[in-house]
């Protein structure tokens, strides 16, 4: 693991006394919300938070920090998962100030925003305009473009859409040495050179500072069916997908198991299970469609199929918007209800989608064997091979002796990703949580080309120093 | 523009004496036909041809290169457009013994393919398993996969599924030191550092050499409703775009101008005119649907609004596969069609899409300035702002004379798409035809970047050292 920063008080001084006063600010009660974040798993520190009300303050600030070689964190909405948001020490630059949506362009179907902007803003410019920005994550309403496109952020209609990285024409960015990159094109065929706007998403901050976006807007479905299936193994599901993603319709594809489910249902009052009986697993779909006639048709003709081959013992298919709610709040509170079970170690891994019944075989053995009556609670986006794999602790087990177990219980389920061609972080990223175990499962080719890369754009290693790579 | 490479006599025989006989040849006859392309415009020369068998014997011989310090110059099917594949001294490495389809996964729709394979042996391997693979390209019974991945082509499928850069999950290459990095994967999420596999899509083979890939599959339509529609104007079809577009179906959308249009049914005695008037401009469209009913309502339903908001003058709806079939052959017959109008001058560009109409006015007007008589056959993929904007000469001009012209009809149609946020290269890439085009016209910090990463990645410059940057 990297070590904290350390900035002599008089390179924090420099800072002060040559950027204008309202880029940045020394106050605690400011300050103290950008160090912490929602899950309290990391408490930071920063000796000056810098405030850029537009792309050249960045500039000016980022020119003056590698002046000095101070070390910078960029931060959005801070709500990363793995560390990558919390100072420890570096000059922190929110870009919470940078919010403007710049250009929604119909005809190119694209949308140039600032970094900053929340991406819930984002998703309702959009609508209001009859497209759709297909990026919906349970935390759209505080996460911000710039946060999500530095994480390469996952959510529900990865399936159809594809990760963020798909969603972006190109990215205005700071580089390290102060300079500005302008990719900001709505061109959907350019080739000049290689893929440099690529290289920034999902990049955590560490080549640069995201400043704008600007991001592909797509036609607005005009009808979302969806429907609740119960089923009775994960093979079942699996097994259902071919049939129904036909036609390019599926928009989501997402799977809980009984436990998980049903913590949901008995721990929130407001959510009610639509299903009178008890299913080991249950799969949740969304067909995006011209007209609610053709989304029933289209649900009955796949859903009347399943059920003859054998593959679905039960299924509900939403009537109207308030029941599609419903069912997708389930879904929705599938991490918040987890705390209904007490201490949970968390995973976010990809396996080739076939993979994934041999996951967790593999993953739900060995769990057992590292803490004996411990409950995996594995769900998420089967459709993209994503599991959030988490460990509920063993009833009654004490959680804070449990959550000692992380790593023990982490590595292995590392391993069993690396053995069937996974990936140890599907859509959270590496940040500092995952810094060593990146160094240490990459293959060293691999490793190499991130060091360079990284080398080559940053080499005096002043942009987020302590994450990923 | 770069120097001809002059590798001395003993680092050949080096390479000879070190490699196995079968992965090595001088016999002119063999190499001959990998030192011209297809339109004549470029003529190469090399001391050497490797022949590799494996990716093994890609990685050997590249060590012993790196070693030497020798320059290679990767080929594939060779109908590269751009000079980038004919090499001038270079060691010339062709993968066209490498054609292996090493695994193709329904589930995760994913297809492994060594870099030689020919596309067409691709395109029917995934509808062996009725599956699409969204390329198509006038060259696919020739140019192979390592080829259309390096020089990220496009084709009429963009609109709906993206560039060759969309359709790839990862790549085998070895880099210029010899070493073999392996992104094989199917996953759809990998948030594990920067995004290694984008580099070397596009980057016509000046990172390294790509061995093999594995690529996307997608459920394959199972009918495509095409039509061909009679317009006024350019403005008329941007604007049946959005309409068109809605519901997702859209798969092909291909403007062609009269005097193109023309040419084609006037030379080849094969290609008739479904339409008995002449329009200024011609759309052709594909929809791909679930079924022919519903290719026939969908297009009449959209191409009915057409008629009443008198966007559109005449349509042929295709009413079977021969009619679609014809159909398509005269836009693929767009850019043969033109020897028929004597010499031409070609340009690959694109322009934000709203901007094409003012895209033709200003280059229209500007060709008319620098060779009075000129005829500019604008045609191709509008749906996504890509013109192959061809100038002919005049008629009856001197094709030679004419021809000299390249450079000063070409710089002020790169001007003008530079002043439109427009891009000099759409799809068939910078090569040594637009080395110093690039160097010219991209900002100082885009390049700077550029340079960078070649010079992290090969610090040597052995790879292809005269193409892009």
């Amino acid at each position: 693991m990297t070590q904290p920063i350390d900035i002599p008080v008089s390179k924090i001084e420099i800072l002060k006394s040559e950027l204008p006063k309202n880029c940045w600010t020394q106050d605690i009660d400011i300050i103290a919300p950008h160090l912490t974040e929602w899950r309290d798993k990391y408490f930071g520190k920063t000796p000056l938070m810098l405030t850029p009300r537009c792309t050249q303050d960045v500039s000016d600030a980022v020119k003056l920090c590698a002046e000095h070689r101070i070390s910078i964190m960029p931060q959005g909405g801070n709500t990363g998962l793995v560390g990558g948001n919390t100072p420890m020490g570096e000059v922190l630059i929110t870009l919470k100030h940078m919010t403007r949506i710049r250009e929604i362009n119909t005809t190119a179907n694209s949308l140039i925003v600032e970094a900053g902007a929340v991406l819930q803003n984002v998703l309702d410019a959009a609508d209001a305009e009859n497209r759709k920005f297909p990026m919906t994550l349970s935390s759209q309403g505080s996460c911000t473009v710039g946060g999500v496109l530095s994480t390469n952020a996952g959510g529900n209609h990865v399936l159809k859409y594809g990760t963020t990285k798909e969603l972006v024409f190109g990215v205005e960015a700071v580089l390290p040495n102060g300079d500005i990159f302008n990719g900001l094109t709505n061109l959907r065929k350019d080739n000049t050179g290689y893929d440099l706007n690529r290289l920034f998403l999902g990049a955590e901050g560490t080549l640069g500072i995201i400043t704008a976006a600007s991001l592909k807007l797509f036609p607005k479905p005009k009808y979302v069916q969806r429907a609740l299936i119960g089923l009775d193994s994960v093979e079942a599901a699996i097994s259902l997908l071919e049939d129904f993603r036909a036609g390019g319709r599926l928009a989501m594809f997402e799977v809980m198991p009984a436990i998980g489910y049903h913590a949901v249902i008995d721990g929130f009052d407001s959510i009610r299970d639509p299903f009178d009986t008890s299913y080991a697993w249950y799969l949740l779909c969304d067909w995006e469609v011209e007209s609610e006639a053709e989304g029933m048709t289209l649900a009955e003709n796949i859903l009347g199929k399943a059920f003859e081959a054998k593959k679905v013992l039960d299924a509900v298919i939403a009537q109207n918007e308030t029941q599609a709610a419903d069912i997708l709040s389930i879904r929705e509170h599938m991490s918040a209800g987890q705390k209904f079970l007490g201490g949970s170690v968390k995973h976010d891994i990809t396996v080739p989608i076939d993979k994934i019944p041999e996951f967790f075989r593999l993953a739900d053995a060995k769990m057992q064997e590292v803490v004996p009556g411990c409950r995996p609670v594995g769900f998420g986006h089967f459709g993209d091979g994503n599991i959030h794999y988490n460990i509920a602790q063993p009833e009654g087990a004490d959680k804070k002796e449990f959550l000692a177990n992380w790593d023990a219980l982490s590595q292995p389920i590392f391993d069993i990703c690396d053995a069937l061609g996974g990936s140890i972080s599907a859509e959270h990223g590496i940040g500092t949580m995952k810094f060593d175990d990146l160094a240490q499962r990459a293959s060293p080719t691999k490793y190499a080309l991130l060091k360079a890369i990284k080398r080559a754009i940053d080499p005096e290693r002043i942009m987020n120093p302590r994450v990923m790579v």
